[in-house]
């Protein structure tokens, strides 16, 4: 019997993450991710690359890391505006990346590639934009700056913290499609770079780093509170899907999109587009129970993170490239892991094509 | 039970190529692949992308595909020499590739791709070894014109038949690492771009790739075939590995090996390391029933590609490289035998780390 997908095949053991889709908890190495949300990015990375917090020593050393990587070679600087203009944002991540050469994997080198990332993602954007590019600050974190490259300007605490949680929340979640890439380019003994290269690659594609331009047409397509009712019936009568709804793994509440609901509840009392969305996944997740009964159908990340972009009026070209920026922390430590006992991954297929004719 | 390395684990049908480690066959499309070296590379290429061989005038087209893509566009020919003169060929072909930006893979975007990979590789080895560059030139097949831009010569008939068999018996091998990695990443929608550059970077790994050093080492090791047997007693008497003997998958001679021993000892007859090669694999074959009986060491293909580098006088950083430009045919026949009837790779993974404290 094959497995399509390999769903329900353990491929490995991992210390990592544990994605328990029946009682709705992500952890990270024995942490519930929603009790993470209250630390910086640079904390939580360190916490999933080192498996212990970082004492104060290390956690200056950790930050003044991130600060210095983020001015980037000038090589790589000049390649992202060299690209020609109609490449996307996520092919020209991978080639400033790739461009980097070879690269041991270790706890320092993941720090210092993920710190690199804004600046090339905010820069390209920028460029394409038709914009000045703005110089990294080193007084400011890993999100704050960021920010602060995309707009030029100091973000307020609230997004600064809505950011943050979203960016922790979605570091690592088991074996996904791009992690799993990184664990099998790994298993080879190819280099740090090559391996992120893949998985960057595995993440463009929509049915895994996905886009929220799904979910932002159905919420903008409501206008007011009223409208959402209605709209969401003609969906499901027309058995058309709800974008943001639904996870392969979890069959109840998606708790990412729960710790991220939260914190926008928080910011967002004034803000119509959080609103909104809060209305529309109480009123889709209670249809979704009578039209589709049996089918599990909640309310996943994407959804809330497709919120928080634009409640924070993000381009939209920055949603999987933002999701990459804090995926690269699980792929590192799965790249470590793996390589720690290590075993190539060569599986088999099934035949089916023809056999020649009698051997000559 | 975690089939470490998915050792065994059938993963996908495939029509495409079957390797029968028991009895030391493979099979492209029906086709036994000793039976398919005296056609083109291009002949090939073609029908492992599309299943029949060109008919004269599909020929024609694809013959000129190839010679039109070898000329390369100008943001990546300037690229060659941009990238840092330190970093090694195998990063430099994924960045240039990467540089190209989305494309969806069909038959004619593999054929193209696959066209410009010897120019990409032959100029950046003239760069970095101070050359000026060679034209491609498109009175040339792909394989004549791929060692012309490399030594500013023309081949002889030998040297281009030699080389064509080892391409030709490499493209495709079933789920190896690489190919592998080009399923699960194509598995998430992404582009044809994305998928290739991750291969590239499993290929790169040492376990998969390999090098011909370890082969090279022993060949030159002996100067005499009176040598031989004394150098392969000693090796083996202090439990040390024969570098090109054993496969994971053929209990038996590699067929790719006996393929391109049979070409070799064709044109060796005056070539020192070709004779000696021939001797080395009788002797260690003999030596290895003795000494590991029952482990069934044969001479896998990566032996005899060493010494047909060796033979043709060809730079040992060309190894990968040259693996990579026949390997990318396999790859493309892969992404769209996937993309025809996919499912997300989403494997699970058994959680080895701590739990949290009950629930808060």
């Amino acid at each position: 019997m094959i497995q399509k997908g390999l769903a329900g095949v353990v491929v490995a053991e991992s210390a990592i993450s544990q994605v328990d889709g029946e009682s709705g908890e992500c952890i990270y190495r024995g942490k519930r991710v929603r009790e993470l949300t209250d630390f910086t990015f640079e904390e939580v990375a360190f916490f999933l690359l080192h498996g212990t917090f970082p004492s104060d020593e290390e956690k200056a050393i950790v930050m003044n890391l991130f600060k210095q990587q983020r001015i980037l070679p000038e090589e790589i600087d000049a390649m992202i505006t060299k690209l020609p203009a109609e490449i996307d944002l996520m092919s020209v991540l991978r080639t400033c990346i790739s461009a980097m050469g070879e690269k041991e994997a270790s706890q320092e080198e993941a720090m210092k590639l993920t710190a690199t990332m804004p600046t090339i993602i905010a820069r390209r954007l920028r460029f394409i934009e038709g914009k000045d590019a703005i110089e990294p600050r080193t007084d400011l974190n890993h999100v704050e700056n960021y920010v602060y490259m995309l707009t030029g300007e100091m973000p307020t605490h609230v997004v600064v913290q809505a950011l943050t949680t979203y960016m922790i929340l979605t570091m690592e979640h088991g074996m996904n499609a791009s992690t799993f890439t990184a664990r099998v380019i790994a298993s080879t003994e190819a280099d740090y770079i090559s391996v992120i290269t893949g998985a960057i690659g595995a993440m463009k594609g929509p049915l895994h780093g996905g886009a929220p331009t799904g979910v932002l047409e159905m919420l903008r397509a409501v206008k007011t509170d009223e409208e959402i009712e209605p709209f969401i019936e003609k969906k499901l009568r027309n058995g058309e899907k709800l974008m943001g709804f639904g996870h392969r793994v979890y069959k109840t509440k998606d708790p990412r999109a729960q710790a991220l609901k939260g914190v926008l509840e928080r910011f967002g009392q004034s803000n119509d587009t959080m609103n909104r969305a809060v209305q529309f996944e109480r009123l889709a997740t209670k249809m979704l129970a009578t039209y589709k009964p049996g089918r599990d159908l909640y309310v996943n990340v994407e959804f809330y993170a497709a919120a928080l972009m634009d409640a924070l009026a993000l381009d939209e070209r920055l949603f999987t490239p933002t999701f990459t920026m804090s995926r690269i922390v699980g792929w590192s430590a799965h790249i470590m892991e793996q390589r720690n006992d290590n075993r190539i991954y060569r599986p088999s297929h099934r035949y089916t094509g023809e056999m020649p004719a009698q051997s000559v």
